[in-house]
């Protein structure tokens, strides 16, 4: 008998978040025309942060600076912070592993939302913490809920992402600080705040960065153009930022990754200008959905999600039909959210393809169904 | 009170593993002129890798490719295994603490040697394991003492390094499959052979790749030159290669990173001049050495351990004294490997610095000590 996992591995399944685009690609046996489905910024990075990034290549024979020294303090800068305030990880997805492994023993509630990001729930499952959801309400994560759960629960940590991501929904930041406001001392909020910088002003709370109860997430993969360097920041409490310390893959933070982040946070014109893009790629990608009779949810984000107008089996024929058509694109996992599908800021020619793949996707995903 | 850790991060120190340079560049308030302490590759990556990263610079707006389908394949075509027997990881660091995450329950212990990779011990730390350790003898890790201590303590996971490191020292290929072929069915020798590419032929056994009582872990971050990256791989049976699933960060590899590794393992041309360049650089290492009365141990790395001739309070003295100079060198943490100093294989400038310094390092760690 070989090595033995621990029981709660054995537990585990082997069930991925997300199945990546490539994999798609190789199992149709060719590529999509239009990849708008894994939220990315078809726009791109800053092209300072692309210039330093090739730079960097050929420093790459170097570890990194494993205290991210001078991002965390550009990163502290740009939100009015101290650096203790600061911690640079491994992407969202990364630090969502590290905060649930720093707080949750096996068997203790954690609180999302029925539908949101399945990653965090992979990281509960991984440390065997037990998963609490409520359900969306009118496509928006439910504060009050959530908050409810968390005290019903007696739950430490809890989930929401503002704007939220699958449905491109927010809060305005004043429901946001009344949550915090609103939380037990011993427990703690995770802000998600990756699609924050294509949100309207007001949507992200001032914070006491001192609050132990919030912990606010930001990427770089978003806004930023930089998915495929894997570097996400923490901002909160000195206490918890430093605990990190104790369990984090020190050098983990790629150097490239760090010279590109860096040059990023140098560059907010290049935010403005992803921005407006993003906005007018949202109106067009609204504009086509109600061309075919679907209705566009709003957003606050670089996707717009569509309700099909009919069940969640419809809304996965429309989904698979589009990806037949060479259009990558994802959907929410679970009823009523379901009932969307998820469609990406592309490139116009990207929206170009989408706009001539959905009829014929909608004539399909209907006449399969009869 | 706020959120509260877990109560094994509770008895967590808040020590990290190692201190970077730039860390002690910014407390010593200048840079230093040789950076040879981290067993880096100062002969730097393959070209072809460089230009690799640099052109995937503009694809950073992607996430990788999840499966890592690429390199993984290209990494069995190398070895002449399977792709089900390769996984790839954020660096060696990375996949030492998901080996410890998928097979150590608090309590249970695990074998290593005193004085060896201090990260391995930070995970088995971090997962709450019980460190188990047999001294090194004549400057090696000890096979069959590391075999005895896993029968004795019922242990389901020891590691080994060869080439070792902090030490340089190695063992040939026939000992190390002698001591795969001793384990016992239940427990995972982990192979650790990040600096394999530097040693002579005849180091690096020959493995069943569909045995589970071995895994091989390869680093793109020695030999290839791109520590900076964070790509590393473990070669081993399917059953656990598949379990990393359950657990891993499936994102969590660069982009940049997967397009530089695979570049490298394009390229062994470049393998074989960087090897020849070590193999320089140890000699002229050692001859230094030799010239002030240290003994340089023999090396199957691109790194020199070298015997100060007396205790650990004067090796330090000695690397303190380098450090003063502008030399970024490291030492062992523990009696009585921590007699020497570990100096990397840097470029001819570099070993200049170390030449000029050298001197005077030791006339002043004579002299503090009497």
């Amino acid at each position: 008998m070989p090595a033995r996992f621990t029981a709660l591995v054995e537990t585990l399944p082997a069930t991925v978040p997300f199945v990546g685009p490539e994999t798609q690609e190789r199992a149709r046996g060719k590529p999509f025309r239009a990849r708008i489905g894994a939220n990315e910024n078809a726009f791109g990075a800053s092209p300072e942060a692309i210039a330093a990034m090739a730079a960097g290549a050929a420093e790459a024979w170097k570890y990194c600076d494993p205290e991210n020294h001078d991002l965390e303090r550009a990163i502290a800068a740009a939100h009015g912070v101290a650096p203790e305030n600061i911690f640079v990880g491994e992407g969202i997805d990364g630090i969502l592993g590290l905060v649930v492994r720093l707080l949750i023993e096996p068997g203790q509630p954690v609180v999302s939302s029925l539908g949101a990001y399945p990653t965090f729930n992979f990281h509960v499952a991984g440390f065997g913490g037990r998963l609490v959801t409520v359900p969306y309400r009118d496509d928006r994560e439910d504060p009050q809920a959530l908050l409810d759960a968390v005290r019903r629960e007696r739950a430490s940590l809890v989930y929401i992402a503002n704007p939220d991501n699958p449905m491109g929904t927010w809060w305005p930041a004043a429901e946001i600080a009344r949550m915090v406001d609103a939380m037990p001392d011993d427990a703690l909020l995770l802000l998600d705040e990756a699609y924050a910088e294509f949100a309207p002003d007001g949507v992200s709370p001032r914070l006491d960065p001192a609050d132990p109860r919030v912990l606010r997430l930001r990427t770089f993969s978003k806004a930023h153009g930089l998915a495929g360097i894997r570097v996400g920041y923490a901002i909160g409490a000195p206490a918890l930022i430093k605990a990190f310390d104790k369990i984090r893959n020190h050098f983990g933070v790629n150097r490239i990754g760090q010279a590109g982040a860096l040059a990023a946070i140098g560059d907010p014109g290049h935010l403005v200008r992803v921005r407006e893009k993003v906005e007018f790629s949202r109106a067009r990608i609204g504009a086509i959905a109600q061309q075919h009779g679907l209705a566009p949810l709003p957003s606050a984000t670089n996707f717009v999600t569509v309700d099909c107008g009919r069940d969640g089996a419809y809304a996965r024929r429309v989904l698979n039909a589009l990806i037949e058509r060479d259009v990558f694109v994802r959907m929410p996992g679970v009823p009523p959210l379901d009932r969307c599908i998820r469609i990406g800021c592309g490139l116009p020619a990207e929206l170009d393809v989408l706009e001539q793949a959905l009829p014929g996707a909608l004539v399909e995903a209907a006449s399969r169904g009869e």
